[in-house]
């Protein structure tokens, strides 16, 4: 593991710095990819738990936080149960340092953003419990090609985040579709990581969809389209049509996973372009695995911003270095290419002292 | 009255040469704005009307055939009751040739595209004889703002085309109720020109909404609100947004003088970077006047494509000479920005090769 100005890259260094060496200076697009689906709302599988219906609005509220600097379809901005601020607030303090051009695409919505968004004509996703959990795909990842080729030709590079609640159950579902083993290695926003649960909700998705692990290795959309969720089509068809022309920093964290092996499966010769970009909290992360997931997809490179929030005034903002919500919105990714474009001049405390600006005006607090 | 390049600059040509300077060698995003309208469908007024239903499709047949050269929601392309195609086709060419991005936008749509768009939370149109023609324009106007914005940082200028059927239609209508006299000068797509069903159709949309000439004049929202087009709201949103920070080319014809009027009321300070860019069927045509309509409004340039169909080989083409269609889908200003992009190396000739390539092609033609 190496450091490049606050950006540890966590796997395959090498072609990590490459990376990182590529996009120096460089101004890219950012594409917040939102979708909501009932897997979300199963009993304790989000930090959103206790109030299911709330997840249909944290997606739309992250992308008018990223666009408006404020939420429009409610006040204040989404946080966890415990009052952990949304990662969207780290996304929005580096976006707007870097003065990046943001875009939001919609995978399929049960709540629209007050906010212009890319429609790729998708639904919201059912519980994958039903073994079907995802309308369209194909056509929605034909769509956000043609969307991706086209932001492309006006971008250096594409970052692309996510944001849709009980999105690391439909990972599991769709890598174990796919024949990855991923059961105990992806990520939780919570701090207890609640893998007996998601492992449960897959093995009925699956059963409920006549598979078993590894049935649709080799049929990405069918692995989708029975137990993932609608961002992740939209997703990888955004970068299936970006990464033949410009470099592509999926920014997420384990959820990035199961996208990265439906693009493989769709046309692996992109990969060179491609790296993953999360957050140190998700790298450091003992209850998953995100390095070794991806060991089994493709050899990309895992970079993360070296964020740390031990310091902060804020206890909620505090509160990420115990393992809450740790990624999302694609605040790793957003961090690392402001900090890239300035080269090293914006640190990780610099950032820091944004987020707190950005949260205390949010939240009405005092600095 | 300058020529550049195959560019006329047929209103203040200083500015417009000006502007041609300033957007030579450059690349935009096209976006293509779309919306359906119940006034495209009154008896007579657009050029589909033997099938009004038809006008639904038109605005997303064009929108697929920008963006994947070929439309997908019919076989085709869509054409006149006399067989004249698209104006699409000229725009597909130019942007394919010079390679451009292009993003396609929803003003507010009856049927939806087979293709990813930019939606603004807008809804079609009714019949502007209501006096009730458009819900939601402040906020569309709003979200496309902030769309436009973002928008405007990844590029070096933008390109705004159009397509809605009866625009020029609704087009009198702003006009008028803003105070602009455009009576007998809005253009058709047709050869003899409707002027008094048009007239017609706005006085009673007028009426309707308890207002005569000039009632709104300091009220666009109001104005389009009540005998607009959903097209106009989004037209105007992208502009002011994007505006602020780079040049605009607003691609169409008399259709535009109504969204100045719009976006002169909201922002005048954004007008010394936009100029309107049409065709030189729109700028030599006798039953209408874009020029003595922007004379009333604000002093922008006007550019044209110097287009001639005249030697085609192909009778569909040839028929822009006759004076059907003019202009549309952003056909002159998308032609301006290809021929500016490559400095004057693609003439007219050049790409009414490429029209009737693209033309034969998807017609099933012999070259």
């Amino acid at each position: 593991m190496t450091k490049i100005f606050d950006v540890l890259t966590i796997r395959n260094p090498s072609k990590g710095e490459a990376f990182l060496e590529q996009i120096s200076g460089k101004t890219p697009i950012f594409v917040l990819t939102i979708a909501t689906s009932e897997t979300g709302k199963i009993a304790g599988i989000s930090a959103a738990g206790k109030m299911p219906e709330i997840t249909d609005y944290t997606p739309p509220a992250d992308a008018e936080l990223l666009l408006f600097g404020k939420c429009k379809c409610f006040n204040g901005v989404p946080v966890t149960p415990d009052g952990i601020p949304t990662p969207a607030l780290i996304s929005m303090s580096a976006l707007r340092l870097a003065d990046f051009p943001v875009l939001v695409a919609s995978g399929g919505l049960r709540v629209k953003p007050h906010a212009p968004f890319l429609d790729f004509g998708g639904s919201p996703g059912r519980d994958i419990r039903t073994g079907n959990a995802v309308d369209n795909v194909k056509e929605v990842i034909e769509r956000a090609k043609v969307a991706g080729a086209h932001l492309a030709k006006t971008s250096d590079y594409l970052v692309i985040g996510e944001s849709i609640p009980g999105g690391t159950t439909t990972a599991l579902g769709v890598l174990s579709a796919m024949g990855v083993k991923a059961e105990g290695k992806v990520s939780s926003s919570m701090p207890i990581n609640p893998h007996d649960l998601k492992i449960k909700a897959v093995q009925a998705g699956l059963t409920a969809a006549g598979a078993v692990f590894g049935s649709f290795a080799s049929d990405p959309i069918k692995a989708v389209s029975c137990v993932g969720d609608p961002m992740m089509a939209a997703f990888a068809g955004l970068v299936l049509g970006a990464a033949e022309q410009v470099p592509v920093l999926m920014a997420g964290g384990t959820q990035m996973t199961a996208v990265l092996a439906v693009v493989k499966a769709l046309n692996a010769d992109v990969l060179c372009n491609v790296a993953i970009g999360t957050t140190r909290w998700v790298a450091k992360d003992c209850s998953s695995d995100i390095c070794g997931i991806v060991d089994q997809i493709a050899d990309v490179p895992i970079l993360a911003a070296n964020l740390n929030f031990g310091n902060s005034r804020f206890d909620g903002l505090k509160a990420y270095e115990q393992g809450v919500v740790k990624e999302g919105v694609g605040a790793g990714g957003s961090s690392i290419a402001a900090m890239t474009k300035f080269e090293g001049a914006l640190t990780k405390d610099l950032l820091l002292s944004e987020v707190e600006r950005n949260y205390a005006t949010l939240m009405g607090l005092k600095l």
